[in-house]
């Protein structure tokens, strides 16, 4: 099996907060990324698709082509935007990093063309990282 | 001469916008980082102090007195924080990166405990640094 | 499935060393690596927990928990240490990468407070890493 | 189970092109990479190798020999050449990525001393990465 | 004094020689960097500009106006190229790092629209680098 | 004016202490950099050349043989060592990051076959960073 990862950035700036609980419990479970102006990051995602090798090509995916995808998709959509507001995948989901990788992986699941979406990665600070596989 | 550099993160929203000009201006001066929900960044902020090396300590400073120096000054005050509207040293100025770097510089300079400030080096995203070395 | 991961540093002094093979064989099996005198390194600890994402919270952990545990249960004990004399749960071990990272998995895995431990990554240098995920 | 990874670079020219393709096939399907002079890479090169601790050294495999077997057999043969007509094993292979993870897990598998080769993981760009795991 | 540095990155082929020394002498000054074939890099460009901020904008120059720059006037002559033969700026110069930052220099100071060129670095590698500052 | 950098790298331990201050005094200043049994770190080593480029070979210096000079005189006596007890040149220095940087200037210095030596940078953790000029 063959795996193959693009990686692309974006500047976005958001909020944790779930409405359905009070400001205090917010605070609680959400600490500083709770602080009502915001904060952001330059998030780094990581797609990864699995498959087979192309014996005439010699790719598993046009990297070119996957590139363009996840700029379309998703980068254009998030960059320089504020993830609370701005983007319409996003409205009534809380922006945490897991929930993120799960919106980001179902608009691309449904887009693969070559190759089979194994893992979206997303890296929100130097040290935290999550990885979503699919349900 | 000797030079000592610490490095530190912080993450932060803010928005590009000069209140001085006129909304079709910031858009075009500023474009996305003009976007009224904002966005934001993991910034790199690198200190860099000069002088001459203690004899007895080997050290130029002590780096854990510029480490806490500097999240106590500036860190603690920007981590998590909107830099347009949270911070009360930013308050009336547009947080472009050379201002951002001119404010820390401005802080920093007068708090010197051994050694001289010699440069404020702050990277916005991977491919954007700013470096001031004072007026 | 859901991953999250959380990296931490230490830096640390160590030898390695086998009691039970002769010194020449030390110095044959472990090469530079056996200087009676030690060396060591800049560790990076990647911990990787698994599991479902809370639906009320978006986290699959807490990070911010996550780092406390590290920090408390493993950081704190070898940070700034010599991995062989100063580390109560390393005694009678040889501190190669591969059993640092299975001590750690031992520690961290009887303490997960959400998710499960899901893999334990040790950078030693740039260019040597290695990986546990359980017995 | 434990995974121990050895980190190589080297320093390439290649050009995508497939002989069995017209120029204009090649040039839709590679693009720039198709460009007659060739371009080039760093590549940085992982190697990922599986199994048991072994109890009396507490590694799983000897990193200075593998770092060594690599070098030899891989790093040698591509570091400064050009791998569309300079490297025996792939005369006749349109040096994509893949390509090259598929030859250096054809070569490697075959001279493995201790644990089994898990995974190639070949870096060409800083956004661009594969990875291959065997047929 | 505030400096402004952006990073772009390219991937090029490249072979060190000098047509008035001998093949002999070619090979013992360059080495394997003089394999008739070539070899490659993924080049990282790093332009720094000097200057005043701008009072209105908060800025030394606009990041955005300075990207075009160097992606038009350099990244698109150069990346996917080979830089013996596919370059007209780089026609009868050997494309050492050096003749590439000073090349990279002549063309780019005399572009510049607002603030003043002060330093091209140029990594070749990840171990080799160079910087030019002008005449 | 032309600079030219090394990047090289090496495993060492070390224990900060000055013989000339009490127990207590080391504690105060040295904090847990002061622990017995040592420390230790991945040090990365960056050398700086300035010159002029030569005209005929378009190098300011032969980086191979800066690489070679560099780990001949530096890294051979340094890596997998302690710094405290293992290395002629550094007997009777207490190896903080500044005496390290001071010591390899002056073996460097001395030893520069074109070029004259600009800069020694040493990156003692990913935060802290130490850079000498000369005196």
């Amino acid at each position: 099996m063959m795996y193959v990862t693009r990686r692309e950035t974006f500047s976005a700036a958001h909020r944790l907060y779930n409405p359905s609980l009070s400001i205090a419990e917010n605070e609680r479970v959400f600490d500083k990324c709770a602080n009502p102006g915001g904060h952001g990051h330059n998030y780094i995602l990581e797609v990864t698709v699995a498959g087979e090798t192309d014996p005439v090509t010699g790719y598993l995916v046009d990297l070119k082509k996957l590139k363009e995808l996840i700029r379309k998709e998703v980068i254009e959509k998030v960059d320089h935007k504020n993830l609370n507001s701005d983007v319409d995948f996003l409205v009534g989901i809380n922006p945490t990093a897991e929930n993120l990788a799960k919106a980001f992986w179902t608009i691309l699941s449904q887009k693969m063309n070559g190759g089979t979406l194994f893992s979206i990665r997303l890296r929100e600070t130097e040290n935290n990282v999550v990885e979503y596989r699919g349900a």
